[in-house]
């Protein structure tokens, strides 16, 4: 019998907190899980789930124009934001219920509650008021859009968060922010038909990204009339008379729109929850520190997922879990593999990459081929759309091994996670080249990009 | 210099003769290459290209419902088939012009006309009236659709080679025959609003492919008002007197329609080819033999494609093209490969597969793993349609090796391409739990399935 009350306890209810709690409680430990507001997490809740929604909603508007190059009269069509707010908060709630629902059935005890720390063993139920105790304790409290507090105006402007609820379409819009959040929001609100701008301090949008792509995206988004604005940031945002806002550039430009979405950055919830109590330290941007295994500088207390600003992804914070059960209660010590992490960017055109980009790749290896297409989908012919897609794979000359694989287009994310397979297992450029196209396919200029488009040598193209 | 006029004559200006061509005359050949019809071939003329485009038509019928769960309100819609055939034409004219500009840019001779072996290097252009000579020669004539002339009526009937060009859509269609092509036009004709009903003759459609797929697109096709009568084949088909037909079963039924499609295989085109009078020998139903390297009976002459009744698709003859060209100009006898080509089959929803079933490595494999997941995609949670996803990984349970790969669902061909790039490199199952999802795809179902779904030992399921 333990001396505690529970052998975990887990403080949030998101996808990492959920796991570690439901494999926990499917070996038999006994398990609490508290969260505050709504399980499911920014996944499912505000972020990835709901987002995906919006992306597929925002994309009839293009198949709406495309269906008349194939032979098809479409008549008068009209979009109603609430329609789909209301049928998207109906989804939601659907898979909050079975998120619980897997807690539940796994044993695991829930406190609908907020819980702080009171020390390293002593958790607190806010609403509750009880006290309770654990041996193990897992952070899972994840993080939230940066509200910008210095800005003049920020209160005026709103964050992904409020964009899953705002109760009607704006007619303007201005983004602020160059990251996969205020990139893939830009496309939403653009394909909704809104007026959208996005104004962005870095020289480029989504940085860290392969440059070829960067820029193909941006030209891309500008074509269709969604405005980019690269070095330039808001200044202030002020709320007119007629209700409508204006925020001013540094660059001295001033845009007036309906609403001004932020999206630069996201902050861990690690405030008010009693970390200084139980001896969790925080880095300089309040994150909690953890060490290679997702340990806190408190023995007992692991951190895991965005609260701990690692990677933040909802299938890393999964994978995070996972290997904390593993480490806790399997006595198999697993360091979470950060190496090849697949991601995509849900704009139009859709972005998927793994493995370095070839800037990277350039400056880790001798000498790189650049194996690059860049083609009109089959599907924008009869359309007369002029999109095309961009792929890309970085290929390290001597060992011949794909370093990496990127994709702009259609199908871009699905892509990249059968990519990631290749690249993680360290395929070489000849694994692609055996493998027989299937045509009529995008992906087969994959397998049939025979020559180097260039070579990158010491850095420099040859 | 040669005793001949050329090096290389080509007939046929499909896929393989098209590579063939170019290939050997950038390598400075003098090669000629003769075309009856119209370069491009059964892919790009009445095959993959136009049926893609038809399937892309088709689709929007799907958006136009969906779109409403998210949201949209759609107008009236109509569809307009001699608007779709013109921009098809139009495509098609654009592609064959850039195959033959390839031809020509490559520095090979061009004769619009028929070819005719008259000897072992003697060809006869039959509207020219000319003899020509050549040291080597390639038959890349190709295939055409069986119009099973046994049949009682066969001449009211189309293939796909009138679908590509039918003045009108039809009200009703019956669809003769269970392979992809039968499989995919009746899908077509189905999302354009034709009532359509697919006769087989065999259990099941789409022999050859994964049992669980096939069974699950049949019942797709059904859920969707799409018939599939199996077992039962078209006995006679009579054309009525207000010009409709009635196409009479085995079983007694009888289908009243505006047209009947047959798509029961496809025959080469060696007819007055005169194989005979240079040595070149058919097989028991009129394909051109070869041996591992293309070479036919006669010694300078070799096949590739369709006509040779080997693996019937563009890919694969391109494949045999470049490998002839490695054997005769390069000295490096080339036999194509064959193993592990993936396939997509282009019905709704989408087929795309790699490797071998579970039924053929149920008996090849002493043990085999079977990873299986069916799940509703999120695209069709707010449109409330019901299609389900369904993805499928083969493992030999011994050495861990992903045997084969089976998705069906949106974007399966695409999918299916890079994972034929996994199955043919050999990589096991470990690689695909050691890769991190993509989320929210539905990819990452294949890398997030750890615990298989069930076992076959000895053939049994276990």
């Amino acid at each position: 019998m333990s001396a505690y009350d529970y052998d975990l306890f887990v403080i949030g209810g998101g996808s990492g907190g959920v796991r570690a709690a439901r494999v926990a409680a499917s070996l038999g430990k006994k398990v609490a899980i508290a969260e505050e507001y709504r399980f499911g997490g920014t996944c499912v809740i505000r972020g990835c789930v709901p987002k995906k929604l919006f992306v597929y909603a925002s994309q009839f508007a293009e198949a709406f124009e495309d269906a008349q190059g194939y032979g098809w009269t479409v008549g008068e069509t009209r979009f109603d934001w609430p329609k789909l707010i209301a049928a998207k908060d109906a989804e939601i709630e659907r898979l909050e219920g079975i998120y619980q629902s897997n807690v539940n059935k796994a044993g695991a005890e829930i406190f609908a509650d907020r819980a702080v720390l009171e020390g390293p063993h002593e958790i607190r139920l806010i609403e509750d008021g009880r006290r309770v105790t654990a041996d193990k304790i897992i952070i899972a409290t994840g993080g939230r859009p940066n509200r910008h507090p210095a800005m003049p105006g920020a209160e005026h402007c709103i964050t992904s968060e409020e964009a899953f609820h705002l109760k009607e379409l704006p007619k303007r819009i201005a983004v602020l922010g160059g990251g996969y959040i205020a990139v893939e929001f830009a496309n939403i609100f653009h394909g909704l038909g809104v007026d959208t701008t996005l104004v962005y301090r870095g020289k480029e949008i989504l940085q860290g990204f392969d440059d070829d792509l960067r820029h193909e995206l941006h030209q891309a988004m500008d074509k269709k009339g969604l405005r980019v604005h690269c070095c330039d940031t808001f200044e202030r945002v002020d709320m007119r008379g007629d209700g409508t806002l204006a925020a001013t550039a540094k660059s001295g430009e001033v845009f007036v729109v309906d609403q001004v979405m932020l999206a630069i950055g996201r902050t861990a919830n690690t405030e008010n929850l009693g970390c200084e109590a139980a001896g969790v330290a925080l880095d300089a941007r309040g994150a909690i520190k953890v060490d290679d295994y997702s340990r806190t500088s408190a023995e007992n207390i692991y951190a895991i997922g965005d609260v701990t600003h690692r990677v933040q992804l909802t299938p890393v914070a999964i994978h995070e879990a996972m290997c904390l059960i593993e480490t806790i209660y399997h006595d198999r010590p697993t360091k979470p593999d950060y190496d090849t992490i697949a991601t995509a960017v849900f704009s139009q055109p859709e972005l998927g990459v793994v493995g370095l980009t070839e800037c990277v790749a350039a400056e880790r290896f001798d000498e790189i081929e650049i194996y690059r297409a860049a083609f009109r989908p089959m599907k924008n012919t009869l359309s007369g759309r002029d999109g095309r897609m961009l792929m890309k794979l970085v290929v390290d000359a001597k060992s011949r091994r794909v370093l990496g694989a990127h994709v702009l287009g259609h199908d871009a994310g699905e892509l990249a996670q059968i990519l990631a397979v290749t690249v993680k297992a360290g395929l070489t450029k000849d694994a692609f080249d055996a493998t027989m196209a299937v045509h009529p396919t995008a992906a087969e200029e994959l397998v049939t990009m025979y020559t180097p488009s260039y070579r990158v040598k010491g850095g420099e193209r040859v």
